[in-house]
């Protein structure tokens, strides 16, 4: 299957390649690039150091013999896009190309805009594109957990059948987004169930939790291949952030309470779950919402296991700092998640066990030097 | 009380600047002229000859003695909006700038990107001006009822309670758009509730129904100030539509089987609605949402009544022709919405009568040669 990774350099997205490359498909990486400039905009850095993508797929080539080609261009030029779909001809397109911060879409009005503009617009293009050059190309587009916020009912996946007044009818899941960056995700959702539904193309989305890990089987095969590892306070996630402040000697920044609970996966599930996804295309006119998590935690029990973790099997006494929440959102609520669907497709999950923070405290002990100290708290403001 | 109309030169707009400014509101617009640009665009003209913005608020002044000020401009560009904000010191802005038309926005990609692009960006800089200039200032931004599009439940006004496996949450009501335009309304929506939570400033959401009529009171004093009269395929609504096409000697053009339901609204009700907004704001933190609608027909209804009243009072034999339906839509469904919020803060609805149609038609009559006959059924297709 000839498969489009868009946003392929990324830290979903390059491992996603090499794993897809790896399981036989042909991989082609679209990558504007910009999420490393954003290192130099936010003077962040990758806790691991990364190659460059030519570097990268060079260095691919040569471990497996594998070819993955590469399209350096940005989804927002419809013209480059085009070209892709007529060289490349994907029957599915994997599409990570967004702006994935949270934080980041919080700092400015200008990075609100650049955010929404980025990855609507963005999307809509992709969608098009579809249209225009091949219907039947499969749109794996990867949305969030945060979509739903944190309702005080269970989490579905995707759809909900409401009972209003004696009278029912099937809907997409309200959503109740946590920021502007979360919202693109919610209407990217809403711009697709109408093209799906409109022009009878195929779409899964699949609604990632918080992704932890850094490297996959395919990205630990050689240091030019390894994964980013982000850790500051706009696109580090949670978990390996806590890791990393293990690593440093510094303090676990809880945000408020610490009771945020949300559904969280593995990295090397990621990549799984998009090859099930992949596998199981929907019919013409269908659009499959999936729940892409394996594991709920509060923020709190997070930054305990690391805790735990950083004793038992490195003698850190981490401690854990309670701290003003930069973010809008309920600090103590209900959640409780629905995530059958992937499991039904086989997914075998990799769970949060000792071992998996283990070895991740060890990557960012390792690179502890690399640690810049000024941006692992440099979150923005919500209000 | 400063009001801003943004989009003040259009078809809701302009009715509605002049008649706040009766009631003695202190009226400023901004409008970036661009729906006179798109009338060159499509080829189409308002069936009424309309005279320029500065002629309007010149010949308006000279009739009231009350002056309106007009800043020109477009909401996408944050330092003219910005200016704005810190000359005329709005303490509420009415958001009618955005593209409104569904056809418009399914002509191609470029459309879809242009509508999505102006409407939700230039709404999130509205909702950047209000919190960096005047946290209390009021928005009252116009939704449609086209965001919910035709659900087997009673649509309620804005928001939902939904009972699930025996737990409670109150939600946003789900949507589901119609159109790319309509889509752009369903994105505001969800980023002004969020604006509202997380900044604490205040919202008033009007889900407006397929506006008819062109005149009101106000517009009525003078030819210098009349509204436009829009009838062709892309900006014409159902209703002024059928009553062109009768006036024309056209057939009244039913898309498909017609028995699409729809909520409408006089324009005369519509300037009421918005002072009624305007005169009870929500709380900060606080975001209100209203079906601004009077009554809900079919499209076969309307197009039956559009021919009764041309044969009893201009004996006018208009026929009724069912076309190819260019959207996809359903034809036949369930369609029941709540409309009480508005009424029970004093709206008196102008309700659909015979004689109503019939002044419509006259105008439809008196200027029947601008009728360009190419651009009355120039939808383009949904697929």
């Amino acid at each position: 299957m000839r498969i489009i990774v868009a946003g392929g350099d990324g830290f979903c997205g390059w491992p996603t390649s090499l794993y897809l490359s790896n399981k036989g498909f042909e991989v082609g990486i679209i990558d504007n690039l910009v999420r490393r400039e954003i290192d130099v905009e936010l003077n962040s850095n990758s806790l691991t150091p990364i190659a460059s993508i030519e570097e990268r797929v060079e260095k691919w080539k040569e471990l497996t013999g594998k070819e993955i080609q590469v399209f350096i261009g940005d989804l927002n030029d419809y013209e480059f896009l085009s070209d892709v779909f007529q060289k490349f001809e994907p029957e599915a397109f994997v599409h990570f190309a967004e702006q994935r911060s949270a934080p980041y879409s919080m700092i400015s009005r200008e990075h609100t805009i650049y955010t929404q503009s980025n990855n609507v617009l963005g999307n809509l293009n992709v969608l098009y594109a579809i249209k225009e050059f091949n219907p039947d190309c499969h749109l794996i587009k990867l949305g969030t957990m945060g979509e739903y916020g944190t309702p005080n009912i269970d989490i579905e996946e995707g759809y909900i059948e409401i009972e209003h007044k004696g009278r029912k009818d099937k809907f997409l899941y309200p959503k109740r987004a946590g920021s502007f960056y979360h919202l693109t995700k919610v209407h990217d959702t809403n711009n697709i169930e109408f093209a799906v539904r409109s022009w009878g193309i195929r779409a899964t989305d699949l609604n990632q939790g918080v992704v932890y890990g850094v490297n996959t089987k395919e990205t630990s095969m050689d240091s030019i291949l390894a994964n980013r590892f982000d850790y500051d306070g706009v696109y580090g996630t949670v978990m390996n952030r806590f890791i990393v402040q293990a690593g440093k000697g510094l303090p676990l920044s809880v945000y408020g309470k610490g009771g945020q609970t949300r559904g969280f996966i593995n990295i090397e599930d990621t990549v799984r779950c998009i090859e099930l996804a992949a596998l199981n295309p929907p019919e013409s006119g269908e659009f499959k919402i999936y729940n892409q998590i394996t594991e709920q935690f509060s923020v709190l029990e997070l930054a305990n296991i690391v805790k735990e973790v950083s004793k038992k099997y490195f003698d850190i006494d981490a401690e854990i700092e309670h701290m003003e929440n930069p973010r809008v959102e309920k600090e103590e609520h209900y959640y409780n998640a629905v995530y059958t669907e992937l499991k039904d497709l086989g997914l075998e999950s990799h769970l949060l066990t000792e071992e998996v923070v283990k070895d991740i405290l060890q990557l960012a002990i390792d690179n502890k030097e690399r640690v810049k100290e000024d941006v692992v708290m440099n979150s923005p403001s919500w209000r």
